[in-house]
């Protein structure tokens, strides 16, 4: 079977630096098969580049070897690193970008990058995403010991990601992603909410609204309707039925999200 | 040979969710090929997708399996199936997303989805793309037979797609879709057009201006000429030389567009 | 091993009408792997597709079928080329697309696509992208000579791409393409820059602004810090740290640039 390589960067959906990356990896093994996760994280994102690695990566196949590239440290004497984190394995910066993977599972395995052999030969000082990252992707999908890649490391950059703030009878959070429908996903999970009591009777505030209650799914309301959700990864999810509800709540990254419960 | 499945969404380009979509896919059976058919559908345009799929799905191999996630009903009653039209198989919510794919041929064999054997075990409310339609496509690219999806069903739900009018010497259309170069592609065909005589010798009107007549092709005009042409899918197009129709005009889908002929 | 075919085009990211190119190369050849490099070029740029095919393509293993369709003369009597370049093999109209990769190496072979047998069988008239250089790319993967394609060629049409002028002391350039984050490339290579003497000790000047020497990358300087740095490319490039220089400067295709030397 063909080992399977995912691509997550900072660079534009159509980048050819992407395909620049693509042909590295293809030229050191033709015998790969290549999945975009995302190119358009916001440039320099790494926070954002973290939610997406945590939600998309672990639902492709054991072994997958996932390459990020959101590096605004490219060329300094930050790290790159090899890092197995639950089934899958990561070959990044090491600049935050693992930080909500590393958060749901610790790292079984990190390696810094520092063997060049397995590097391009003389690689740029500003596109180490195709001239270290993709050669070395490409000799793991050959079979070589990651081991081999360099020497081993403890632990991993991490960001500080907000936490919500657990207190009797509400939560406090924040919007940590802004979807592509412009829905507002918070830091706050399921089972934050589920200590409040009833989903369907918790007030949820944001933006100066209030919103009266959790629904069960988008169509649950009326075009133009805002609502509260629990969306497809267990998150407090906030959303306007048929419309943009960051647009619509002047709201975005960091917006503060407060949940009432009714114990 | 791989399986080969196609996704269509309006999840937006670069969407981490159609990622999700393929890792879930991969999961279940990691020997298929992807390809994106597109994911810039404008957001919950049903009508948009239809054209989409019907233009470019038959395009592919027979037996090519489908995936199409346009589903502004996600989580209520709204079905999931399974059909076989041409020699095309796809999987997507029952809301009109095959309606002029079941036009041009009907299908031959429709499968309401509610097998829950083939569905991931605690399926969200608010994405059955990954959640149900990613991992009944993997087991179908692993040879499950349609028939256990599902019970069988008679007739699809068909959107009302609005059909030229013919009249003596003339026919009346509307702008069906506008695609990326601002092209404006109609609801008149090549055979509507043929039965009202000389194609070259044709009056196009379309939102106050009147075009003299058919051209073979683009650059049978200079830059900054409108002109009308029969596009590579056999229908009236509108298009500005070098330029964007649909900007230049103030017009979109559902404009007006009438044929004079010269019979 | 299956055969490698690259798509790039400017119909746009997301546009279906590459998905219907897709369904064509693999209707005519199910054993093939696909790789966008970008759909992204500017609407008829045939000089920016030159540069991303200069850029990219040779970054792929020896042989890949490299398809281009930046073709605003579709229709008319420009020529379709099959092209052998280094150890690629390309498939586009002749009208320039190839020019940089042709000043790097010349094509070693150019036949015509003139052997209608290869297209589809009714060829459209607007989209010779799916219904001539798709089949023909699908028959080349299936092994077909490409001496059978059509008559040989002697010569590429080439676009006059400007070259930088040296002269004592200094040398003038001007910005060949902004990429996506804006940051600006130009035509003035390393090579240029070393017969000036000290890289670091440098003057670039672009858009009314002087900057003291290049740096080593992009971090070597703070946010909001305009720098000149060699890119991945070993081209001058100059960017705006966290930033967007294109913008900052005013800046797009054609702007000048100087550099002074030190000797």
């Amino acid at each position: 079977m063909r080992p399977l390589i995912t691509l997550t960067t900072d660079f534009g959906q159509g980048s050819p630096y992407v395909a620049q990356i693509k042909g590295a990896i293809l030229s050191g093994c033709r015998e790969v098969d290549l999945v975009d996760v995302t190119h358009a994280v916001g440039p320099q994102n790494v926070r954002e580049a973290a939610v997406v690695l945590a939600d998309a990566t672990p639902r492709f196949p054991a072994g997958t070897i996932h390459l990020a590239v959101v590096d605004p440290g490219v060329g300094t004497q930050r790290r790159l690193v090899y890092a197995e984190i639950g089934q899958q394995r990561y070959l990044a910066p090491d600049n935050g970008l693992l930080t909500l993977l590393a958060h749901k599972s610790p790292p079984t395995r990190i390696v810094a990058l520092a063997n060049r052999r397995y590097w391009a030969a003389e690689p740029s000082s500003t596109f180490h995403g195709r001239d270290i990252l993709a050669p070395v992707a490409a000799h793991l999908a050959r079979g070589v010991d990651p081991a081999d890649l360099g020497p081993p490391l403890e632990t991993l950059v991490l960001l500080n990601i907000p936490q919500p703030m657990r207190s009797a009878g509400s939560v406090a959070g924040e919007v940590l992603y802004v979807d592509s429908f412009g829905n507002l996903i918070t830091n706050i999970g399921r089972d934050d909410l589920e200590l409040l009591g009833d989903l369907a009777r918790l007030s949820i505030e944001c933006a100066g609204r209030s919103l009266p209650g959790l629904v069960p799914t988008y169509a649950s309301a009326g075009d133009g309707q805002l609502v509260a959700l629990v969306d497809s990864q267990s998150r407090l999810e906030i959303a306007l039925v048929g419309g943009h509800a960051a647009g619509e709540l002047g709201a975005g990254v960091g917006t503060a999200v407060r949940v009432l419960g009714n114990l």
